[in-house]
């Protein structure tokens, strides 16, 4: 059994941090499948999915790391080209990855405590974003 | 068909690396699945699932590109909110992630002869561990 | 319903990245399965998945952030016990992640417009690589 769901939302780019484990919950919950994985997909490239325990000091330590390891004020050969000034979010966004699969049971995810499921959005501006939830099991 | 099996572990933390692949070949062989994929989920915000051919060296090596990319000496937001000391363990654990799906096909994984499934903990201190498969297919 | 193909390639090494969305997406449209994820597996320890806008410029800063992150030009403890000379590719590879999980409907990839799939070969010298595809849905 396959259901195929949607979740909409605004983001403010720059590293920004969205926990979408409600709504997940929420879509694997009615889905009327009881065990099973969810795939989360984002589409587009300079975004993308992970798990992190979401508080703001780690949200912060998160973002500081991609400063480090993929900074913003080196210069990138996609801006030269195309003149988007977003090459380090393109970066960033292969590096993190665009899926993640997170198995339930008995409509309940398989999570820790203190691990929710994020969208991460490396853009360097606002964006409308869709990640599609494949719910996929008996 | 989806068969949920758990692997439970005690880590040492500190990028403790364990090959589980002997018990995923195992859970896998035993489903009653001939055909599909094995997801492969760590419960928690501190340690993360990858592939890495293990022998010491390279385990070495890899313990090395995580002091040098995300280090422990320096400060974190979440320790000085927190206390917790092991900011830095949160911050790989999200670049890494929290899943792996590994296809198989006559009950057998799809995985190169040098590459080992591997339980990645980065926590500061020994955890108990659960990785949790989810066995789907037909 | 499960369906298993296979893309063999020939790569060039040294972070190689190969755009394999047309073959990934005339398998799914070819297998008979309308909605359902399709798992890509890089069998060995020396190559990943991932997505990125295909255009050159990307490529180059892709390679360059490999390059600062995990350097060829530093000592690896792999190439000292084995003479690999590869211990950078090995890390690599681990870091990037062995499987990237899309799902589709009507037989349509979710990707975004310039979000392509790419083998990324991080060895040092040219291969032939095996993508599995594991086609799962109804």
């Amino acid at each position: 059994m396959v259901v195929t769901k949607k979740i909409g939302l605004r983001t403010m780019g720059e590293c920004d941090l969205i926990d979408i484990t409600p709504q997940v919950r929420k879509e694997v919950s009615s889905s009327g499948i009881n065990s099973g994985t969810v795939t989360l997909f984002l589409a587009g490239s300079t975004a993308g999915i992970s798990t992190i325990e979401f508080e703001s000091g780690l949200l912060s330590d998160f973002q500081s790391m991609w400063e480090r390891t993929v900074p913003r004020s080196i210069p990138y050969e996609h801006d030269r080209r195309w003149g988007d000034g977003n090459g380090y979010s393109h970066v960033r966004a292969s590096l993190l990855g665009a899926s993640l699969v997170v198995p339930f049971t008995d409509k309940t995810l398989a999570l820790g405590t203190w691990q929710q499921i994020v969208l991460v959005d490396f853009d360097n501006r606002p964006r409308s974003r869709e990640v599609v939830l494949q719910i996929m099991g008996e």
